[in-house]
């Protein structure tokens, strides 16, 4: 177990905990000198998620589909443990670490359009804690239950405190048909401790289907009272921001409309993972950075003229 | 098998297909002189469903709201086949022929407000094919895959002609996030036969989770296509009403709202069921109507004044 403090209790305590959020969701105090609006920054601190309309480009988001197509017929890559299918079939649901098993992912990882709010939100140099390619097919997609990343990150990584933030970047419109993430606006400001020992090595599990570290239904049904619920629905090219400590999850998707995207964590430097919280093993590498705390490099953005 | 014509064969067939409803979807050829307007008529007839906003009262809701609790916790009606509960859990999920073990409810079906319409769109008595009460619970509400309730019924139950249609009157409100009904607009005119023998006594399996009679990726993606997909999410109170063979299914509710309502199926008294088509025995009582074909009996309607 790790020697530094826990501030997020979960896992091994005795009954659900809902306490309050110990960190800051917005750290840099200067927010009208970002790289988006004040206004903008605003919105993410008290929503938790913020949706940047078509960030990217159809050509961009069509040559990342092609990434795709090439990553599913990748056998090589598809043996590996990066590589997560669908518990009932054995369609691709998720590959792991393509900010660096993909040098075009890890060129979107570091693409200054993102990093440079990530790194602004978070008042501190990046690296990528995780990433990974979601592939939610068509007819038979699954649903992921409601939870905080946070949760996760903190108990079975290591993750000290909540100085990170996710980008989910659209490769396919995201309706309500197709599954598209529903998320509980400012619920970032509160934390479920969630009751369950972690079994060991659970991550091969947890990928398929979660149910140590998901919340209570009783916390849960007082979030949905308290924060609502919205569905971040939008074109492909769109990107989502949204906090480590988010309440989010998706339903299944029967409709014939698969639902792709890319998802990368960005985490503080100085809030680097140190041993896991639950007290287990950490994760392998595929889930969760330990090898290397480099601040992410990003070139140059291509300033607007005038 | 039956020993009448098989117009829509389905089940014991080498490869999926696709035909032409032989059938109407509106009966009636005098639109102009129904209970509801002529434009509504032609709306149901073109998108093969049509909403009634909050067409019940929340007085009535409420009142049907408690009756659905009696009945969870009713343990004789829990113990029968007519109450059907989730597959992982014990939760509750339909009961069946509340059109005649609950008194309130069949006084529900025969309400003027539905029966009339049915009777009108179908142009013929009508009698109650199937009647039941849903219940999709939160948090772990399942998905229900695509389907024409028609496949099912004119297979397994003997319905020889699409001359039914069903009411759902909404319990709770329906939403993006809880599972609202999905349905293709206009799919009504179109019949998907479906490959695979029935196995015996299969409406045991079917009710929990149906994998016989569902139709194949390929023709559902030309449905989506063709019609494309639209939600049916509106209030409490709301009826909708939908044609026996329009293409339907739910996403999965991880919300903690639960999705409720009630759902009569009425069968035009020319079009009372005869011997399986699939060749099995029929299913029990219970899920189809087959002891008698009374033509159901609505008190008056309350006329408007003046």
């Amino acid at each position: 177990m790790s020697t530094q403090e826990d501030l997020y209790p979960s896992r091994d305590i005795e009954k659900p905990q809902v306490i309050k959020r110990q960190d800051p969701v917005l750290y840099n105090n200067k927010p009208d000198q970002g790289p988006i609006s004040e206004t903008l920054l605003r919105q993410y601190e008290r929503d938790g998620y913020l949706l940047l309309p078509e960030l990217f480009s159809q050509a961009e988001v069509n040559e990342f589909l092609a990434e795709l197509e090439r990553m599913q017929q990748d056998h090589e890559l598809l043996a590996t443990e990066a590589a997560v299918t669908e518990p009932s079939s054995n369609a691709l649901r998720s590959v792991f670490q393509i900010h660096r098993n993909n040098l075009r992912f890890s060129q979107v990882a570091a693409d200054p359009r993102i990093a440079d709010i990530a790194r602004f939100i978070l008042d501190d140099n990046v690296y990528i804690h995780q990433s990974r390619l979601n592939f939610k097919p068509g007819f038979n997609g699954r649903e992921f239950y409601w939870h905080s990343d946070f949760e996760t990150w903190h108990s079975e990584d290591g993750m000290p405190r909540m100085r990170a933030l996710s980008a989910s970047i659209l490769l396919t419109d995201n309706t309500e048909f197709n599954g598209a993430l529903m998320v509980m606006p400012g619920s970032q400001r509160e934390f479920i401790g969630c009751v369950g020992k972690t079994p060991d090595d659970y991550y091969r599990d947890s990928l398929k289907a979660q149910t140590i570290g998901t919340p209570d239904m009783a916390s849960l049904a007082g979030f949905q009272r308290r924060y609502g619920l919205r569905s971040t629905a939008a074109k492909a090219g769109t990107v989502l921001l949204f906090d480590c400590n988010l309440m989010h999850g998706s339903n299944s998707n029967i409709s014939a409309s698969p639902r792709s995207n890319l998802f990368f964590v960005y985490n503080a430097v100085s809030n680097r993972v140190v041993a896991p919280f639950n007290g287990n093993k950490p994760r392998p590498e595929f889930l969760a950075t330990r090898e290397t705390f480099a601040p992410l490099i990003s070139p140059e953005p291509h300033r607007k003229a005038g």
